[in-house]
């Protein structure tokens, strides 16, 4: 087993339930692994100043991968700025377009924190994102569903290959990270990472890239992972 | 002792220590309160959206007042927009007045998350905020020092004021809500709710104003005044 260094976790249905409550278990595990010397990771679909309550209210210190990717901080509003890994005015200019091209019977409503979105444009689910794809299939765009809302990404940008450049900031190696999510999404975070685990309720095709199925879920899954392959118990 | 409809609880100090970190105490007291039908109340001097992140986390259903009372949602982006209590504009007008006033050994370096503040304009506390006050002296602002921050904020704003009209939505009396808090922004706040709770790290001015001082500090006391006040223990 490769040592462990840092401990980078997918937030929503790994460190959450379904319902996005935090586990009690989750945040006693992570900062155990904080003060063992580890620093935790977010690594999350979430907007920067978003993760950032939870960095501060958990106590993590590795820094956060957000908007799936198209963000990225180590410190926060305290000494840095976010990074954004998009060129938010083409995004914009493509959101433009799909609503110019929609027809009337596709409403788009935008989410009421789009203000605080830095690299991508998001709206709430009120059409199969098949119909935006289709709109949208000569732009150099990508559209995913996150359940919550659409979202309109830079297509190069992902949570794996901006883990890569934070783990760079951190003087990690990616292979002496350990990785920790539950969907789709996910995946392409633990492809970037040298440890991956995959919590109880994670979707199957994670399950099958996983090295480690967790017996339990969600933040329970989190605890087990971690007693076992860093405290080794 | 008023029957209690709703929990009113200051975040900074008061569910959190004084590093910010969110007490696993006040966590699973806030979840009993939830679950017991009374919901709870955010009261902060956070953003709409950090504090957005702390209600799905923790699972609060009584709604925000952020910014000090300068924003208020009840549901957050699911259903509402977030209220915005101020002349944003005005304040803007009042920031850029500042910044051409300025001596040059000043220097004013505006907040990283300013873009998700709604009512007010916030930069690092490199100077004391007399000499902004006094350059500001016939605006129609508010100076204030959050510790974290110096804020322009709308001068006829408050925690308190803004709870209000909060209550207001929810259909419950002020007067049937306890609330807790732990500083000298929490003045106005408790004295607008009929139950007013100092934890034991309060201010000295705050405890003064208590109906109630809490033995132990932080989430902890929070833990206590719920255990005493509302399930009777």
């Amino acid at each position: 087993m490769k040592k462990i260094k840092a401990l980078a976790l997918d937030i929503d249905g790994t460190i959450t339930d379904s319902q996005r409550l935090l586990s009690i278990n989750a945040i006693k595990t992570i900062r155990k692994v904080e003060n063992s010397g580890i620093p935790v990771i977010l690594v999350t679909g979430n907007t920067a100043v978003y993760t950032y309550a939870l960095t501060t209210s958990i106590g993590t210190t590795g820094g956060v991968v957000g908007e799936n990717g198209g963000v990225m901080f180590k410190e926060g509003y305290k000494n840095n700025e976010t990074i954004v890994f998009a060129d938010k005015k083409y995004i914009d200019k493509a959101y433009n377009y799909l609503k110019e091209n929609l027809t009337k019977e596709h409403q788009l409503k935008i989410v009421d924190d789009q203000y605080c979105r830095l690299s991508e444009v998001a709206f709430y689910r009120t059409m199969n994102a098949d119909i935006i794809r289709e709109i949208l299939k000569d732009w150099n765009v990508k559209v995913y569903d996150s359940g919550f809302a659409l979202h309109i990404t830079d297509q190069n940008i992902n949570k794996g290959i901006t883990l890569e450049k934070l783990a760079k900031i951190l003087k990690i190696n990616p292979d002496n990270i350990m990785g920790i999510g539950d969907s789709e999404n996910d995946l392409d975070f633990l492809d970037h990472v040298g440890i991956k685990i995959a919590v109880a309720n994670a979707s199957s095709n994670l399950k099958e890239k996983a090295d480690y199925v967790c017996k339990k879920p969600n933040g329970d899954g989190v605890m087990e992972a971690v007693e076992k392959f860093i405290f080794n118990d």
